[in-house]
C-alpha cells in the first residue's frame, strides 16, 4: 500500500490521537473496530473517520471494519513511533520527572538518555535508571552522542540558550515546556507544551459561556 | 470599546500566547510594542498581528504600536483570567505538582484549594500550603467547597469516573493529562495536555523530514 504524498495537516494533528487510541483499543484485545466506534471514542463522525483513514489509502471493508493491529501499526509508521529517539531531558524537576516517568514513552521508542539540572541537589541523582548531569556538561554530551530530541523543562529565561546550544551541535528537535516561544533553526522541529497556554484556553471559554449566559450585559467598556 | 461577540476559533487559539508576551513585556518594562516585534517574538507576520487585534477592536495607532498594559488587561479580560478560578487537582504525582508548582498560575487568579491522591504516602502531605487528601472525600469535598476547575492528572483508567463525579457536582471544567479522551456532559468545557500526542506530532515530523530527505525510495510497503 502506498503512503501519499503528504497527510494533510488537519489529518496529521489527529494522528496521535489514532495512534492512541488504536493502542488502547489492543491492549482491550479489540480486533476489529468500525467507523463509529473509533469516533465515539475520539469525539469525531464516522464520516470524518473514514475520510481520514483514506487519506493514507484506504484500510476498511464495508460492513467490517478496520483491522486495529495493521492500522495501528501503519499510523505508527507515518509517526515514526516504531523507530528509536535518542533523547536528553534539561530540567531535573517536576515536568522533567513527570517526561522521564511517562509510562508509554519507552515502549514507543523514546529513549531518555540523561537528565541535566543546575541544582546540586539532583545533580548525581538517578532517575528511571537514568543520571542527573550538570548542564554544564550538556554541550560536551551533546557532541559526543547522537542525541535526536531535547526535552526543554527549564525556566522560561533559560530556555532559548539550550536551543542555540543545541543547534550548534545539529540536535534535530526540540520539545519545549518552557512558558516561551523559542526561536529554532530551519533544520530543527519543535514541538511546544504551553501548560499556561492550555489553562487560559480553558478558562476562555469558560468566560465566553458566562459571557453567552449574560448575553444583553454589557461586559466590557474602556 | 466593544468586545465583538465572538473572537474567531483560529484568534482564540492564539490568545494565550498574546497574554504570555504581553506579560513578559510587561515585565521587561517595554510600554509600546509595534506588530513587527510582537509578530517576531510570536513566530506570526505583523499583518497577522494587526488583523488579530483588530478582531477585538483595533488598538494601535499607526507609527505608535500598542500599549502593552491596555492591550495585555483587555486580553486577560477576554481569557477570563482576571477572575478567580478555584481548582482542585485529582493525582498528587508529577504532573499534579508540575501543575501547582507552575509559577504564574496564582497571579492569574488559579487557586490550587486541594489535591486528591489515593497513595497513603501522598496523602497528609502539604505542598505549597495545599493539603493532599484521599480521593474517597472528593465528592464530599466538591459537594462543599464551589469548584471550577478540576485537574487530572490520574493513570487514563480512573480519569473518566473522575469527570462523571464532577459533572454530578456541577464542576464546569476539566482540565485533562491523563493519556485519554474523555467524554464530558455538554455543561463542561474540557481541555486536554496530551503529552504523547505531542511527543508523537514530534516525530511525526522529524519523520515527515527523513521521508522527504529520502524521496524517490519506497518507504512502506504492506
Amino acid at each position: 500500500m502506498d503512503h501519499k504524498e503528504r497527510v494533510p495537516d488537519a489529518v496529521a494533528r489527529r494522528l496521535p490521537g489514532y495512534y492512541r487510541n488504536l493502542r488502547e483499543l489492543e491492549t482491550e484485545d479489540v480486533l476489529r473496530v468500525s467507523s463509529q466506534v473509533l469516533g465515539k471514542r475520539m469525539g469525531l463522525t464516522a464520516s470524518q473517520i473514514r475520510q481520514d483513514i483514506n487519506c493514507f489509502g484506504g484500510f476498511g471493508q464495508q460492513g467490517y471494519g478496520y483491522h486495529v493491529p495493521t492500522l495501528k501499526r501503519y499510523i505508527g509508521q507515518i509517526l515514526g513511533v516504531d523507530g528509536k529517539h535518542q533523547m536528553v531531558i534539561v530540567g531535573a524537576g517536576n515536568i522533567g520527572s513527570a517526561v522521564i516517568n511517562y509510562p508509554s514513552f519507552r515502549k514507543e521508542g523514546f529513549r531518555v538518555q540523561a537528565l541535566f539540572d543546575i541544582s546540586p541537589e539532583r545533580i548525581g541523582q538517578i532517575v528511571q535508571e537514568v543520571p542527573v548531569l550538570p548542564v554544564d556538561e550538556l554541550e560536551a554530551y551533546l557532541r559526543a552522542h547522537s542525541i535526536d530530541i531535547i526535552v526543554i523543562a527549564t525556566p522560561a529565561d533559560k530556555a532559548q540558550e539550550i536551543v542555540d546550544l543545541a543547534a550548534a551541535e545539529n540536535v534535530r528537535a526540540i520539545w519545549n515546556f518552557a512558558p516561551v516561544d523559542l526561536s529554532v533553526p530551519a533544520t530543527m522541529e519543535i514541538a511546544n507544551v504551553h501548560l499556561s497556554d492550555s489553562l487560559m484556553g480553558l478558562s476562555f471559554r469558560l468566560h465566553e459561556r458566562e459571557v453567552a449566559q449574560e448575553k444583553g450585559k454589557q461586559w466590557i467598556k474602556e
